[in-house]
């Protein structure tokens, strides 16, 4: 019984890092004989191109037949002009919403090789693993009533919804409590409790679970402390939950304090444990087609997958250290290059980790 | 004619800082001949403990009668048990509500003096000087409808809605237009135009405008970018203009990169330049009543109202130039202090400030 992982490369560097992932894939097939089959499928402005749509039926169908994806990244100034509806963003978001999946695992871990690339001081930073845990499928990204419409004296008027279910807060919390007894068990949960009443209740939801998990310590702080406090002290944190708005937010701006967004992976997962995985930055179309791009976080994607959906931990710890071994051997890509170093290519880096698998 | 302002100190640490902040005042006022009378008024908790509501509307009545307002902090731990509607930070939400407050102008500079307390790299934030207006009476934070709801199947459904219409749109866009071309005429819109409705209007409305200004070069970042760049290379921005929620986030973080946020005033204008200046920081409870409070936010938050709604631009250099004065003599409250340097308090703080008018 093969397991199908579907691969999505989606837009500019997309292909080219999902092609390292590719190698990686086969890679640890081989050496671990987990009968995987790869598919592959369009999605964002490939999709568009091709099909018309971001996310084509056809993708959808296979992504449900399938038992992990691995994702590319979306997007370009080319489909800038496209309607709103057609945008490349928008397969991302609709996929993420059709399959359910509501958990973002975002982590922010700084690599001791890569110290230096951080702005922020070495005392502040050395030894950062802080993991967001972004709700992904509710809140004001989905959220009803939506849109522009025009008022009686003649003036537009622009509004979204954010809207939580108690339902949709318990899973998410229960995802991250579950993952923070799997690390060093504290977790704060961000919200705006003092302002909006959606995050009160977030807050309030997230106290009566708490009692379930009387070895995690829960605490809450505001949006706004929060991203202070991140920038100050990021490694007072280890676990944080929070709503899609403030997730993708804190989550960026978490990833940036280790200053190498390219060496970072994500996992959107569902009830079942189905999962999405996809690196953190984005389709960079400014250094697309070059061979510039690194490949790290997308292969570490797959580690993420083998650990999360797959349930192959021995695989994902045999890929983060052949990451590892790549880093301590020195070689970098440009995006993670310090003064001195020589950059080497995306196939190079990809090849490099497969050799040290 | 005398000049009324309007001194509202709030809680905690704010009656510590307001008392240095007065000195101040009383201070340019023999010196420049300002003709200012001082009013007192309550707000927040210590409004609540006394009249029952956070905004008592006698503090409502004098603020209107007022020419400025210059507030310490509200909110402390002792009200966390309050109704919603009672808490000390509704007084601050109501009174910029009632007064039209939309402005609000979040400085980010960092002193030279003082380079050392950021948690980035010297190379990073060196110099940095950037400005943050925040639309404040609109957005997330007043929309309505908004509450908790009970659904069919018998769970809590929250909700807020974050609303603008282009009149509201406007008038903060040609604020920041105007301050941008007062300063080195770049001017950021941050939105997430590529998932909200209300932040696409917010993008067309700030490019309608930019052509009235040709000399001030806009662009536009999605929220999620914004905190990446602002952690990553902040000195790309000069001003960033965005709504009540964004704002929020983005100027905590901005402040905190400075290292100092017991630096740091804001202003909060109406359309008629009337204006209510308070510290970026809280109410601190952990240190209040001990003397151990930075006055120098509150002081160069008066500096501000010198400049903006009393239009007295000597008076708030001269209030700029005591506080350079004061750092370059090394004289350091706790927050500020970097090792083998001695705290002074905040009385001592005001009172040097003075003695350097
Ligand atoms: C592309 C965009 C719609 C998306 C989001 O906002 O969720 C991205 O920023 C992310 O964080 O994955
Ligand atoms: C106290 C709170 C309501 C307030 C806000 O969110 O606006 C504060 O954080 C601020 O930024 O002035």
């Amino acid at each position: 019984m093969g397991r199908r992982i579907l691969m999505l490369p989606g837009d500019h560097i997309g292909g080219e890092i999902v092609a390292e992932a590719d190698k990686v894939l086969r890679a640890v097939d081989r050496c671990f004989g987990l009968g995987l089959d790869l598919d592959y499928g369009l999605i964002g402005g490939a999709a568009l191109d091709v099909e018309g749509v971001p996310l084509p039926d056809s993708t959808l169908a296979s992504a449900r037949q399938s038992d992990a994806i691995l994702l590319g990244a979306v997007g370009g100034p080319q489909w800038d002009g496209v309607a709103r509806e057609l945008r490349p963003e928008r397969g991302l978001l609709k996929i993420r919403s059709e399959l359910g999946l509501f958990g973002n695992l975002r982590p922010a871990l700084l690599y001791p090789q890569l110290a230096g690339a951080s702005s922020l001081k070495p005392e502040i930073v050395a030894g950062l693993d802080l993991l967001i845990v972004r709700e992904l499928t509710g809140g004001i990204y989905f959220g009803e009533p939506r849109g522009v419409r025009t008022l009686e004296n003649g003036e537009r008027e622009g509004f979204n919804t954010d809207v939580y279910r108690e339902s949709e807060i318990q899973r998410i919390a229960h995802l991250a409590f579950r993952l923070a007894r799997q690390r060093d068990r504290r977790l704060c949960s961000v919200d705006k409790a003092n302002v909006l009443e959606v995050t009160a209740l977030w807050r309030e939801v997230l106290e009566s679970i708490a009692p379930s998990y009387p070895d995690v310590e829960l605490t809450h702080l505001y949006v706004d402390n929060a991203a202070m406090q991140l920038v100050m002290a990021p490694k007072q944190f280890d676990v944080i939950v929070t709503g899609n708005l403030f997730g993708d937010i804190l989550s960026d701006a978490a990833a940036m304090l280790t200053g190498s967004i390219g060496m970072l992976p994500s996992a959107s997962l569902n009830e079942a444990g189905f999962g999405l995985y996809e690196p953190c930055h984005g389709s960079a179309p400014d250094i697309s087609g070059q061979g510039r791009a690194n490949p790290l976080a997308t292969i570490l994607s797959v580690a993420m997958m083998m650990r999360y959906t797959l349930a192959e931990p021995a695989v994902a710890i045999a890929i983060e250290a052949a990451v590892g071994q790549v880093l301590d051997a020195g070689l970098r890509t440009a995006d993670i290059c310090a003064q001195g170093q020589t950059a080497i290519t995306t196939e190079a880096m990809g090849d490099a980790v497969v050799a040290a698998l």
